[in-house]
């Protein structure tokens, strides 16, 4: 079982926005992958023809491995049918994602992505493994775009923390309401993203459509499948999203309304025996604990926990009761891990060994 | 009126924890005020004898005036009975302030602090000229420490700008219910204060003590003098608050749920035409418009607003209705000036011009 | 004299490039000044026809003054030849400034300007007032771009601070060599500029042109005029240039070998007594002291002496032996003050009282 | 070899100041070392009897191993001598170092320290492995403070990056003299350290004794053994050290002249082909290339190449012919882990394998 899954040969993927902050992690992450090798790498039109070491301006603290740095990029929209894979990555820009994403499932290929496009699309599974495989049956019926391919994607950055933490509470104690305050790192705005002169010696209080995102994902991502269509779940959610002079790892504030309060003893037993179908199959990017709980009351902190379980599992800290809500917490997840190539690379693993990935 | 009341000879005050964050702020705000002359500095034992500038890490970036910075240091706690002042502005840290505030008050002096240890004595004022001018009533029967010296105290930081968004939301609408949670400057914690290593590329979500006052100091700002008693407001708060590298201004998230829920626009013209007494008598210190409004998605930021007003008024923006509470928007305010020295200083001015300070 | 030179009217003043770091900074200078008027703002084509507080992210501390905010903003290119003013400011990017400097030029404008374009044509004084107000002769017979309109420029930020601290060394002791290692301040890469991903806990050894321009400017400035000729000074420069996470204000560590080896305290007193025709004629933006000399060893530091004296005046510390030249110390100036919109601004206070603008 | 080369069993060690920044990386690189076990860790009298995870606010980015969390730490100045370790790793303060390790030395323990104590002592190897192994020959007769034990010191932080950089310099065309301007990181200062009211958006340009140990180890580390003695190589070193808002990598900018000028490629060849008995004996903290040498005009860069090779190569760029001197070149190393707990850790599997440690 998992790492002891094997395959003749890897899988081989491409990963269309390769030079972008998520493009890069996904090169970090598929890079030495134990199931996925990576075969084309593809940006924008500009780029291609380009070696990836000249197009990308490498930001990860992993080197570049040479085989990957001397790769020549294609360009996203010129891809070639050469059927040498079969499986595409993607972390396009959502100004060219929807369509560009659209093309490769009318093509037959499975599409991986992390853009928000197709998120809300009902045919689609808006996936967090420990939270919702069973949305994967979506798939089963998924006709899209007039070809036989199919896509999945993950939730915003936020959302895919945010999730982790509500899902065993949603499972224990049932959730009526959330309010979620953010603290985000720059690495969510992209390469160059946010200028030094705006968040240095500051905060900007304004992330744009983020708000809305994390006030309408969770609802998909929490809600119930019925007859092959998802029943939204019915609780409120109210976020608020800054922006502070952190490189990786977004912080949230969280209060909740249950439909039954528990104790806090409750509360942290809930969030430390998380598991789900991902820690079971023992995937290869899968945390080994979803949810790390820490009683300090200093943690967690971006700069200390956002690397625990490779950047995979979340952090939780500070529960203490609401004088408004049932409790607060705080949270902490890796943005461009967890909340994105990392993500993403854990919906493909999920769905290799669903039988939903073939090759 | 204001700037046009002039006297014969300025008011001889006595600073103590002059070399402290908020006492630097102190001796810039009062090294040239109108009214108010530094007669004394005095911090602890071990500074006793040393001139100020060799005593203090000047911090302030306007220069230390050359008077200032060769005054010696008194002890705080064996300042001569001289009598050559009888004002007392105390930025005292806790672990002292309580007892040496006492000893001034039993010794006929007139302290006004930005220490939290008086702040919920029923007898003591808790100070926000804007909000609560008319809790100054409460000096008449002030009978406290078997003296014949008054205390007055100003709110904690984040408290301070917190009730001057509140009072006018409470004026027009009423208030039900608070969610405020904080993204907190540097400069709140003192000098040394947090450790570089410790908020470099990070946040800290939590600040000892904080969210306490936040959840209490309100009620009693906020609250009504009955039969020369205060009675609580009887609203509800949740504060949540952390740590960001931000040198000045603390930032707050809040959402609000009032008694009459208004359009967005009575939210900005109660945020936008509210004034006080400050206001009226033009107190030196006073902004001339204690909020400013922005309607700007990405403001208000501490870099770009803190030191609007002279620091002294805060800064509101992104206000928008919210789907659990009725709105939330987005408050700074200058933690060191508004929320500390510049309040203590109001607090005195708005004590002279009613006659609470005599000389 | 000086602030009491008074005129009837004020200098109409058109500003181009007015919507950038330097823009800004002009715009906030000029904003108020006692002898110039703003009446016209230009911009690239894309800003023309918005008005000014549409078009510029404002950045500066100081609020933008409502008279400003409301301008409509010009093209630099299709600027009418309306004559309402005959004295231009420029903080064009170089990639454009030559062309258009050159056509004001030849149309009879008096261009004071920071780009980098025509520092180095002979013709062109390269000036400080402090420094080479000499060079202003070279206006007498200069004669470019086929018209009659004259061209001053201001040197590179690290220059201009460079230069103030090397001219009383020259003229005491005599320069051979000057080794500068700088420290420079995110702003002088205009914005958006630097990325916060790329300097956030980083820095980075390398500013495009910068040590260039440091290695040769000065040997210009500190020249000789020789039968209206400038004969470059012989000494020779060797400049390393960094970025770091600092706002405003460039540091630099300076390594200096003279021809007359003086004591230290012979050194402090060149700097501490260094005065100019710029103080003597009381210039509005003149700081009252060039040079502020510190002898605390932690001493200059961006974020406490940047803003000394309007931010017009250098600081300079750590005055102290080397092995390997005569003396090191450490530098700091303003680098969008001093260091550009106030060195033209400047540049301009004494040309209009030195008689080269006339209205 | 190397690697291959194993022990039955592993090597006792004691860690003294155990649960400062140095001492965290200690625990950190010994934690899992293939030689080395931690049975014993120690720090001051105030934190004896705690556990480490009670007494050490763990800083590193790996999470603290569990077994090591519940030792209990002993006071560094009531060791008992109950002989289960006969290696001692040491970072305390230097105000204590002198005295505690000469002790140990006494007792007959081998003292592998990155204290500056004695640095300078004639008898005692200030050792670089890459460098100066031979030196260790000093250990052969080394008679120190009555005992039988043995002391290796390593460098000041700064020192072992420029170091490194310079012997293959030496080795090729003789040095003749170094000018180094240093942007060090907070991490050099220990924890709490620079407070951060001192380095956000700011330069503190002065390191209080940085600069005389950069301008005096080297001469040490790079003189030769001559009858058993240590010749001072004659080159004159001129150093300045500035703080800068880094977490961990000091970077820093070199000028050199040699005593035969080379090309700029015979430079950089000299720098990759440099290598050592520490690559030879494969010790396993030795990084396979001690230079890793950058020809993008913007690196090396502290937040990008500081934990290349384990955190133990230093990295060079930006190498260009200087006007003063031959050539200048950028330098960056890790400070805490090559220029201080990994730089002592090598030294001792340095000793291990030259038979300098037995057990």
């Amino acid at each position: 079982m998992g790492h002891e899954f094997h395959f003749r040969d890897k899988i081989p993927v491409a990963i269309l926005g390769a030079t972008g902050m998520v493009g890069q992690r996904f090169v970090e992450l598929l890079g030495n992958h134990p199931w996925f090798q990576i075969v084309c790498l593809a940006a924008s039109e500009k780029s291609a023809g380009k070696t990836y070491a000249e197009a990308a301006n490498w930001l990860m603290a992993s080197p570049l491995p040479t085989s990957i740095a001397s790769m020549t990029l294609q360009s996203c929209q010129n891809l070639e049918p050469n059927r040498s894979f079969s499986l595409v990555f993607s972390s396009l820009d959502a100004a060219c994602a929807g369509e560009i994403e659209a093309d490769f499932v009318k093509n037959g290929y499975t599409v991986v992505t992390n853009a928000r496009n197709h998120r809300m699309n009902q045919q689609v599974p808006l996936l967090i493994p420990e939270v919702n495989s069973a949305h994967l049956k979506l798939l089963d019926n998924q006709n899209l775009f007039g070809g036989n391919g199919k896509i999945v994607t993950n939730p915003n950055c936020s959302t895919i923390g945010l999730c982790l933490a509500l899902k065993p509470l949603q499972d224990h104690f049932g959730l009526e309401s959330v309010h979620a305050t953010t603290m985000q790192a720059i690495s969510g705005a992209g390469y160059p993203g946010v200028a030094s002169l705006d968040i240095l010696d500051n905060v900007i209080p304004h992330i744009m459509g983020e708000e809305a995102k994390m006030e309408t994902e969770p609802l998909k991502i929490l809600g119930e499948l019925v007859a092959n269509q998802i029943v939204s779940n019915p609780m409120k959610i109210s976020a608020q999203c800054n922006r502070v002079a952190v490189s990786d790892g977004h912080m949230i504030n969280v209060s909740v309304k249950l439909k039954q309060k528990p104790t806090k003893q409750e509360m942290i037993e809930a969030f430390q025996s998380f598991t789900s179908i991902a820690q079971e199959l023992a995937l290869p990017l899968a945390p080994k604990n979803p949810i790390h709980y820490f009683s300090e009351d200093q943690y967690p902190q971006p700069k200390v926990h956002r690397h625990l379980d490779k950047g995979m599992a979340v952090s939780i800290g500070r529960l203490r009761e609401c004088p408004l809500f049932d409790y607060k917490f705080t949270l902490l997840s890796h943005n461009t891990i967890r909340g994105a190539a990392g993500g993403a690379v854990l919906n493909a693993e999920l769905m290799v060994r669903l039988g939903y990935i073939r090759w």
